[in-house]
């Protein structure tokens, strides 16, 4: 006999997470669709070359990278970024532009496994693709809004920055060679605190202690807090700190205001923040950046981060293809509404079912059965004329709340004996057209 | 740069299919649900022990099998069932039987790509387990029925047999030991036509003129048609055969006789027809097996095809679970549908879509946007203020019916104009709630 276990960092998904995950899923795409982004496919395995491009990093640790039945060096892919960049280069053609995708997949990492991370999760990302206006970007922050209303999150923060803030600060007062360095020190702040790290930024990057204070300042940012400045106080620091900057400094602090502006006039700027502290990670990323907090669910990070990137496809094609995009971290997102009690496991869809007392009614009971999904209720036939007991043992087990039953009495009336096993309450011989307003009543 | 090409054998989903395939799977998940199918997920990558089981065969050769990063021996899942044996051998004490459950995924398969197959592509299995009772068998065939019926698929022909049907009949005859042999022979009849099939069963498998012509008649195969016996002959087939049989093979012919029955009295007789040449392969199966066609289509071959099953985790488990099931063929059914104009690929899901004409109105036009989303229709805002005319062939080329245009003048009445692209009627100034009322109504 062989041990029926899976793979390290891998799992099996059980009905009543997989009816959330869907119900989760679908609900995104809801939303994506509402702002007419549309859904594509690409494969799960591409060329090594393809995924890896110029390479280098943890990347090429994680992939999953083998050698296929013809010798080709294949992967499985590792994120759904590099696949719609090689889409994009491949089917350039095809598509019109600005293109707004969205794609919802598996990918594979055999990263560790040890922080609740897995090797196979889903991605959800969604992106505008071939336009430079800052409008799109404004359009990327109102789908991530809608995306949280729509599953009903309410306590949300989407904190936004621009990565040409911080470069154009630095150059302006000659660190900007020392940018990485910096960076790296700032991102320790929630692990180390303040103190700590103007103290590293005085002894290992050698910023005279003044400079150090500027920069934290600058950045806004505090050990006890990941959320940026809100309301009207977003509007002064973008002015406060417009003279800080150089030309490209001043362009972006326009962008933002351009974005703050229109939430606020949309009524909705309650739900962002101005987080100069925001990086993303250092490549990659050149225009707005964003991540998206649940205020009382800090520990669980970004559940949904994205950017705006100057030119995707660089790599396969001379087209260039700018564009803006997030993703909604959908494991993530599935264990905070569970942490949450937002959605609670269900047992089945089924909303009855149909009782089997008598063998000979088996196509009486598939009749009234096929009567009442017409009407768009899911029903259940029990398949064996077992004791009655166990008929309502298996239906409180699958939490199916109500229960049809007929004997050849019934039957011959063409009616049905009705029990809503959640509140005990019978009713007998009822038409099916009286069972279906009962149902559907509810 | 590196040459944007996929893996021979797959290819990228582009939204105009995608669309479609996303409407299959919905329709067909709803059919699933409709009959308490739960879903369930399982690992793309399993360990190659528990996929390739007993092995041996054409699955060795065709599976993606590798190392993995821990010196695993891994491999990609090549069906849905395998998993399914496993995830019900590792799962068993959390489930509730008779669990049905139904799974869309993509698989993987390293075949040979010539005939137009590819190497990635969808199965959707629904699957009935732990339960021995025909009825089980029977509602199978119901749900194939209202997947058709739900995909707006008309002339479909379920064609059902028995595989202890033509076993009892050879073993009676004493013909049992070349039933594998014989098999091979008939499996050709719509190759090589009848008189060759009789042919060689007589100079190859040795078996008596009169016996050949015994066997084919019983089959009741004509080398022009692959759809069974239908409407009453059926039951008068089944009477016809009865004495030809040991046991086994009466209580096959009582198991069919029980379906059929039941669908001469759900009035959805002429949607099925009884098959005795169907077999399914050799393997696997032990009871009522069926195979599905469309008239007009017979080219594309089954398009959902299943049976009976007798210990699905042998393998895994010292529990017996015993099943019923079978698989839409996802990939030939988008063809199929393509085939017959059923569904016309979409260049957008959008309803409508708001010019910009000024970017001082783009909360204007957001906050439209978000109204009518808020009604479900699906909206999008042009990005940019470019010249109207490219605005209009935006549209034109995504294939958007409704085009709403407010200038500074409009705004400031709270009002848009709407210009309907398909029968280019414009109204002025109409309020939102106007404008919901003729999209709606459409």
């Amino acid at each position: 006999m062989i041990e029926p276990k899976v793979l390290k960092g891998f799992r099996d998904t059980l009905p009543e997470i997989m009816i959330i995950k869907k119900d989760l899923i679908k609900k995104l795409e809801k939303t994506f669709e509402s702002f007419g982004f549309l859904p594509i496919d690409t494969p799960a395995l591409e060329y090594t070359e393809i995924l890896l491009g110029k390479g280098g990093g943890e990347t090429d640790k994680q992939i999953y990278r083998f050698k296929d039945h013809g010798g080709r060096d294949v992967a499985l892919r590792y994120d759904l970024t590099v696949p719609l960049a090689r889409f994009i280069a491949a089917n350039y053609n095809d598509l019109v532009f600005p293109f707004k995708r969205y794609h919802i997949a598996p990918v594979w990492r055999g990263e560790n496994t040890q922080k609740g991370r897995y090797r196979e999760f889903y991605q959800c990302d969604f992106d505008i693709l071939g336009v430079d206006s800052i409008n799109s970007d404004l359009e990327i922050l109102l789908v991530i809004k809608n995306g949280f209303d729509n599953l009903n999150i309410t306590d949300y923060i989407i904190n936004i920055n621009h990565r040409k803030l911080l470069n154009s600060f630095l150059e302006k007062f000659g660190y900007l060679e020392k940018s990485t360095d910096i960076l790296r020190v700032i991102d320790k702040i929630y692990k180390i605190g303040k103190e700590e790290v103007l103290k590293e930024l005085v002894d290992n990057v050698k910023i005279p202690l003044k400079d150090g204070e500027g920069i934290i300042e600058f950045l806004n940012i505090e050990e006890d807090k990941k959320i940026g400045i809100q309301g009207d106080s977003i509007f002064e620091k973008l002015e406060k700190i417009m003279p800080l900057l150089n030309e490209s400094g001043k362009n972006a602090i326009k962008e933002l205001a351009f974005i703050f502006n229109n939430l606020k006039e949309l009524n909705i700027l309650q739900y962002f923040a101005f987080n100069p502290a925001i990086t993303r990670g250092l490549d990659y990323y050149t225009g707005i950046v964003f991540e998206s907090f649940i205020s009382d669910r800090m520990e669980f990070g970004s559940v949904c981060s994205g950017g705006r990137y100057d030119n995707l496809t660089s790599l396969y094609s001379k087209n260039r293809v700018s564009g803006v995009g997030a993703s909604f971290g959908l494991d993530r997102l599935l264990a905070l509404l569970e942490s949450k009690n937002i959605f609670l496991p269900k047992k089945s869809i089924t909303d009855v079912i149909i009782f089997c007392l008598d063998e000979n009614l088996t196509s009486y009971y598939h009749k009234a059965a096929e009567i009442l999904r017409k009407n768009s209720i899911n029903v259940e036939v029990f398949f064996e004329p077992k004791k009655i007991i166990n008929q309502f043992k298996f239906a409180e087990k699958k939490d199916i709340t109500y229960v049809m039953i007929a004997g050849e009495m019934e039957a011959k009336k063409s009616t049905f004996n009705i029990k809503n096993l959640k509140t005990q309450e019978e009713k007998k011989e009822l038409t099916i057209e009286e069972i279906i307003s009962i149902i559907k009543g509810k």
